[in-house]
């Protein structure tokens, strides 16, 4: 899956993934009306109106990027019909050839990762039959729980060619709190980052390991150390745009040969028609508004990239 | 709820949590039958045969134990079908006047954790409607994002007087890995546990805060520590039994006032047909079984508390 990850960033020039994290308060009125209309105010309606809102946006972007990653929180949190909109949202990207990033930040004891990693890039089996319940393609990790918590990923990742990406520095203020703590002269996100080149090194893909990390935007200075020290590890970079990052940050985390990174992001995309740069699209054209923004960011990372 | 905690452990005189975890080759055959029998060998099989397990030992069980723990994991392994078992024992167990711990482990960015604490133990809108969807009493939290992941579970606890029991030191063999390194001189897990005594002075209940903690049974020395660290925070004990925490070992987890910690097993009550000790009962009657190993477990754990 690395492998598809780097060929499609090849061929779309854009290290770009779409954070899918529909917020209701990011769905356009008439999108919410008629979900509404249809399942009325219930758990129901407000999974069609995201699912409605995906597609939207979806259909206006599949060209140009390689990668979506849907959080899966902005699903959950609708109970039941809102985990139903996740999974067909999953499906509806991969017929659209879209690689799908699960955004689960799942990490547990062995056993208890096992079962996430069998349901969401992995298969489980129910009788004599096989399922692949989730189906994406990579899933965050927490690691906080050290290797036992994620070889279960990294083992169903060499079975089925998926992979991962493993929380070394979070792009969020107060991610150095513990992230940071420096232990034997080094800070824990070093530790965490030679942990995940070494888990990497056992799952290689042509060119990079199929066991990334995730390193925020907000901390370029600590991306440039960890792309050192995790030289065949992909990193997806949140925090890019609305959280704070910005384009020339960016170029730390990539390699000399462009690659090795992916840069994500959610609201700077997915709401781009309520910013004023993108107001003239209108509520009603929502998804050409997201085109927009993306060959924009596409831009600003591709003029960042000159620096390499 | 922490008050609603401490009064079923007076009432039942246990300080046990039934650890909700069911793998398929738990269930016995004629539920496994049955349920395929109506359902196919599908996902929606899977969910009715954990359905009605769990339904079969929460009726054998739930007058004597305070809590029940169902591991999400477990459910989500087979999506939505299986998310719905998980919604379904919430429900049954909040019937039978259970606590339902949620074993979600989960923990984001800000926003993230906001829709997690949202969807678990807290509410959304739906245009002008207000719903609770997974409706858990407490959660379990990953720390390694620091306070701006923690934070919004605690308002929504503050909200809805919900619980959290925090990771500080977790079960499983190599959690050393990150939560033992020394950082200022002191294990990492001993300055996450002084920041749960702190985001828990933030929410009081009559004698213990609504935020709690979760510390191995599996490392007695440090959960000895971590109680002094932490008086006021209720420490959920994972890793009796299969785990290979004994009744000895618990002791340290407790306060001088017989409370402070509530021990779960999970595979020792619920597969405990399957063990030696109580396979007199056999598979038809895998609740009573439960029920005995429930009584046993409640006996050691009574035994050790004597050392107080």
């Amino acid at each position: 899956m690395i492998d598809k990850l780097v060929e499609k960033i090849r061929k779309t020039h854009a290290p770009i993934v779409a954070g899918l994290d529909p917020v209701m308060s990011f769905i356009p009125e008439h999108i919410q009306k008629k979900a509404f209309e249809e399942y009325g105010e219930t758990l129901e309606g407000a999974a069609e109106a995201i699912w409605q809102f995906n597609k939207g946006i979806v259909d206006c972007i599949y060209d140009l990027i390689p990668a979506v990653k849907p959080q899966i929180a902005m699903y959950e949190q609708f109970g039941i019909p809102g985990l139903h909109a996740f999974l067909k949202t999953v499906d509806y990207c991969h017929k659209k050839d879209l690689i799908v990033i699960g955004d689960i930040k799942r990490g547990d004891i062995g056993s208890t990762s096992t079962a996430y990693a069998a349901g969401h890039i992995g298969t489980v089996k129910v009788g004599s039959k096989i399922y692949h319940p989730f189906g994406e393609d990579f899933v965050t990790v927490n690691p906080y729980l050290g290797t036992d918590g994620v070889k279960p990923f990294v083992d169903v990742c060499k079975e089925e060619k998926k992979g991962l990406f493993i929380l070394v520095k979070t792009s969020n203020p107060s991610s150095g709190e513990f992230q940071d703590r420096i232990a034997d002269g080094r800070p824990l996100y070093e530790l965490v980052g030679e942990k995940v080149a070494q888990w990497g090194s056992e799952c290689m893909g042509t060119s990079y390991s199929y066991i990334g990390a995730v390193v925020g935007a907000t901390y370029p200075e600590m991306g440039k150390i960890l792309r050192r020290i995790m030289p065949k590890s992909f990193i997806l970079v949140p925090g890019y745009g609305a959280q704070g990052g910005k384009g020339k940050d960016l170029v730390h985390f990539f390699n000399g040969d462009g690659l090795g990174a992916i840069v994500n992001s959610s609201r700077g995309i997915i709401a781009a028609y309520q910013q004023e740069a993108y107001a003239q699209f209108g509520a009603e054209h929502f998804g050409e508004a997201s085109r927009a923004a993306v060959e924009a960011m596409k831009q600003d990372i591709d003029h960042a990239l000159l620096a390499l």
